[in-house]
């Protein structure tokens, strides 16, 4: 039988007021390589079918819990491919769970789990399947992410001595939880969401992105969280200094009580001889600036760029692309790898897509920030 | 029967080494309305096989011709729904007229056609079949060109007094077109492009945001056409002052030998008490200048903006939508006209849809400015 | 006798109300070369007095007029070194023309005169006397305009293939020149400012900062004037096509009714190999774009800059200088060659200083574009 | 006898090589009411007359020392008004002192003494002579620093929340103090310095622009000082979080070593229902976020600014004012005070203008980053 010209993709989450699952379903399928094919995109039958209908699945595979999915896919000949999670976080992990024990991928939305612990238990699932499992860091996927994560691993700057990551949104600057604002409801729960607020919703991502990037890691943090707006349960705003394993030093700082700032993922690396300077609001740009010599603007998609960022183009310079297409290449990289993995090939993810080890880094960037600043000083990471 | 899913989108051009096939497949189905199942995707059978698999539809689909394609099509119970024209200039209107024949809604790239006299024969034919037809000028699926022309429809800048529109590209700076570089080499060749060069390409595209932006229409053209680079065959830059129905004045600038720029496409309105400022390289932020008051940007998604520019959103202000999307809004609203079409519904296109009265205005923009050209001096619309 | 160690300067005009009066003061002192000692500020002696006082200088030299200026000054002994014309326009030629027949060197505003034929007349004086003349075209005494010029001097770009230079301002949206605001109301007066609104106001401003910086000359116009503002008794708006002496084209554009533009200049010009982008309101950043790199950014006193650039800067990079300093540069320019003169050195203004020449070709830009406007078509320069 | 027409200034350092003496000069002359007569340049005689040349002063009155020049110009019927202090930050309080003993006000450049200790014994001199003392932290001159303070001072943006305040410059990424730069000789060593480096020489800056524009004050540190630069003896980087009295918090960040900075001076200021965001390399332009409408950019002298930022603008919006202009703000108020102290009027600095009580907390901020950095923790301001 030859292969199914598209990969088969299961969706949990994603249900009707949900942000990101449509997200998914763009980004997965944007390159032609993957179909949303089934989905428990609510607990509530009568909302995931509604759901399916709107993505326009057969009304069959639109299941009522993700455990009804696994169960009925396994029988299919047309079974899914991979499962995709796109549900509050205290579900990631027993999800993955079921996933990997029914032989089934998984490519997760971030954080991997809701807490460290689970997230080392996942750890050891996926190393016990071998199966592949990614996980989406969005900002991973931008060229120009691309670009400057290659430019540090050419030593381009010289070592490096100094970064400087900061995502701020202000969304959350008034208790919105309390107003019906389902995204606001489970991001503020600590059952539903795990006990990092702000730190674990964006600041997972600024840490991440920082260390994809640089190509170091955090060995230690002294953070300070804050939770501004009166009645919240979990912290709204962080700032972190940073160690990093080669010496150099650095500062996290991530809000969501930042009025007036929408989605401000803002990325600088400082080396010996120049730096970069990335943000997500104007991600087709790289600003790199040199001690001696002009300022410069890279282009997404220019043929001066690395072949790792040109490899996400998928159109010419000057054509923006933007965060779904970010998202895409996570998941057309992860395509590649499950195809070579159906076919029996070594099935390592690329190096430039986030998979499980990730994962459990940004779980512990949670853990240890708060344990930071319960101690109100410097922990190891 | 129920109806199907999704719409089936058959594509007539857009094979190997094709800018704009890719580009049209994945804004066609971004939004999981519409899906690609069948094309002609180049004139060797070879190559559209070739194609058709990388686009992974049935290789019975891919056809040698849009003859071929129309022909076996409609005797398909699963028959495409409408076609896709990506072919270079020189065809639209022969494909078009080939699908309207044969009952098929059509949406094409754009020029409309080849020539403005083409042009007219193709407005006839449409309104002789009744079928939607849909132009794909991509700006206007931008969110905030769809905010700016609900900003100038509902008056907010007084009456419009001014206007400056830019399409600057520099890729032609070289003559690419002996190279062998298949996009250079059909776009500098009369016979396939039709007679304006770099204001057919990019000028047509300047002409149309600017009118759709400003709800106002040329009246009357003074352009300065030029052939920079030795040996091409058609212009490369064009100056133009206009005159508007309004009596506002502006002008139009085009040039692909804009060394250095990408695809800087930039609109200004100017009213009596306030102008509009748009880039596409910064898509997502719309500048409004106030006579009497700060500056204002806009940003796309954010929920103060008019239902028109809201109504485009996907994702959250703050996580940037592109050109894909911008096209793939275009792609929507077709996709809607064409459901009620089906179902027998009225369906005229909506008004932030492009279709052949656009197209019309295109191909006499051309004709119009190669008029003037030729008698520097003025000529009326 | 030692030389006094400063050049004392006698300005014309300037008075109370006057904009351009207190930035000539500040200028032509910045550098700590030139004082103000004397003055006709104004027509009434009692205003001239009253402005006098404000600049802290001497009561017996604030003037009721320039002519009695001119008289008193001659016989001190401590007479002034220069004379400063900032006054509405048709009395730039009589104050000039009364100086140098005084032998007293002249530092003008611009434009140069009220009309070309009066340009004539001037060029022809300065030419009989053998003093120095200067011309103050501000923007050519920003640091990245010389940059810029440089740039274009040494070949960078390649041979310049196409020029945009605008010039945009609001600030005359409304007809305030009825409504007692002095700057507006000599503006728009043909008596007191001469045959060209807008076009003689900025215009002149970006016609010499475009021939400054490329060192190319117009040979051609085509341009298109309006008032927009009912009643208004000049222009307003103007578009123009240019030819150039190299065989290049361009467009200028300037306009007092953009509304919520401030003070726009901005200048572009394209070669073969690259392109430059200068705006008045982010004076301290060139940028540059390559056909084949990545974007530019220079810095207004970086070590990387060209001599010329490099000569104008007082501060370090990074902080900022601006319209005053712009202006100033120029100042000092002049009193260098001033006091070659006054030493009776050869006294060539230095070629970035503009002088009557370019006072002549400003006017007759002026004058070019009423004509072309008048036939609706081109006219040689 | 009447009042001179101008205050006289005498300087103490300011010689050759030095970087900020010409800066005050041309600063405390730009508007027109002070002039430098006297000075002590250098401590080598032979170099202060050669500045004094350069100055254009009477060659009598360049002196040797500071002692010397109090000495004689007291003795004088045109004695200097005040004196301004631009030496190495050791000088800062001898020169003072003996300025006050002498009866004569003083204007200092930042930080006011080299250590904290020696700021108290300032600030009881101060208060002991009764005279005008001044504070030249040139960032509180910028007009849009005056409109985001004023903003902050009507409760714009509700309560403030967070702030972020940086300084970052690159210059010092190499050991450039061993290779006879003197601008970063002096500065890398403690003797002449003080014991702050990156910290004293631009974290003051950052430090006070902060306190400046929010209206509150620092009442806790946690700052992590790092010396990149091998071999060197001060700090060159330093990132610090703040405790605000409102309760608010924030970081500080500042840097030498960042390559690729020039002068990047940011100040964030984030309150319940908008924010600030102000750069000094784009000084004309605040950016104001709101958390519910359009992000907004107020302009330089644009009449909707508030009383104090428009009490600053000498040329009308959009005619850039910079780094001089702000500094030579500071010395028009400081003018303003001196001449009601000479009249014998009430003469307090206005709040808008910086002075002792400035730097004496500027100097307990360093101490207290050296603190905090030594416990590795929290500190008390």
């Amino acid at each position: 039988m030859p292969e199914p010209a598209k990969l088969r993709m299961g969706m949990v989450g994603g249900g009707p007021g949900a942000f990101i699952g449509p997200v998914h379903r763009i980004a997965a399928e944007l390159d032609g390589k993957i179909e949303l094919v089934a989905g428990a995109f609510s607990q509530s039958a009568e909302r995931s079918r509604a759901a399916g209908k709107s993505f326009g699945i057969d009304p069959a595979r639109a299941y009522a819990s993700y455990r009804e999915m696994i169960e009925a896919e396994r029988k299919r000949a047309d079974a899914i491919d991979f499962i995709v999670i796109a549900t509050p976080n205290h579900l990631h992990l027993p999800i993955a769970l079921a996933a990997l024990e029914a032989g089934i991928p998984v490519m997760s939305d971030k954080p991997a789990t809701a807490t460290y612990g689970e997230a080392l238990q996942l750890e050891s699932a996926v190393a016990a399947s071998g199966l592949p499992y990614g996980l989406t860091h969005t900002y991973a996927g931008y060229a120009m992410v691309r670009e400057a994560r290659a430019m540090c691993a050419a030593g381009k700057l010289g070592a490096i001595r100094k970064v400087a990551v900061e995502y701020f949104q202000g969304w959350l600057s008034r208790r919105l939880e309390t107003t019906g604002h389902k995204q606001a409801a489970w991001r503020s729960d600590p059952a539903l969401n795990g006990p990092g607020g702000a730190i674990g919703d964006i600041g997972t991502h600024a840490f991440h992105v920082l260390e994809y990037v640089s190509g170091l890691q955090v060995t230690a943090i002294n953070a300070a969280l804050r939770t501004v707006v009166p009645g919240r349960k979990l912290d709204d705003d962080c700032n972190a200094f940073l160690c990093l394993n080669n010496g150099a030093t650095g500062t996290l700082a991530c809000s969501q009580v930042a009025a007036g700032e929408i989605n401000e993922v803002r990325l600088r690396i400082y080396g010996e001889t120049g730096s970069l300077d990335w943000r997500q609001q104007d991600p087709t740009r790289l600003i790199v600036k040199w001690l001696d010599g002009p300022e410069e603007i890279r282009h997404a998609a220019a043929p001066y760029l690395s072949a790792d960022a040109l490899a996400t183009a998928r159109i010419p310079a000057g054509h923006p692309e933007g965060y779904l297409e970010a998202f895409a290449t996570l998941y057309r990289e992860f395509a590649a790898a499950l195809i070579a993995w159906k076919q029996g090939q070594a099935h390592p993810l690329p190096a430039t897509l986030p998979g499980i080890e990730a994962g459990v880094r940004g779980m512990r960037f949670i853990e240890r920030v708060i344990e930071s600043n319960r101690r109100q000083g410097w922990v190891e990471f």
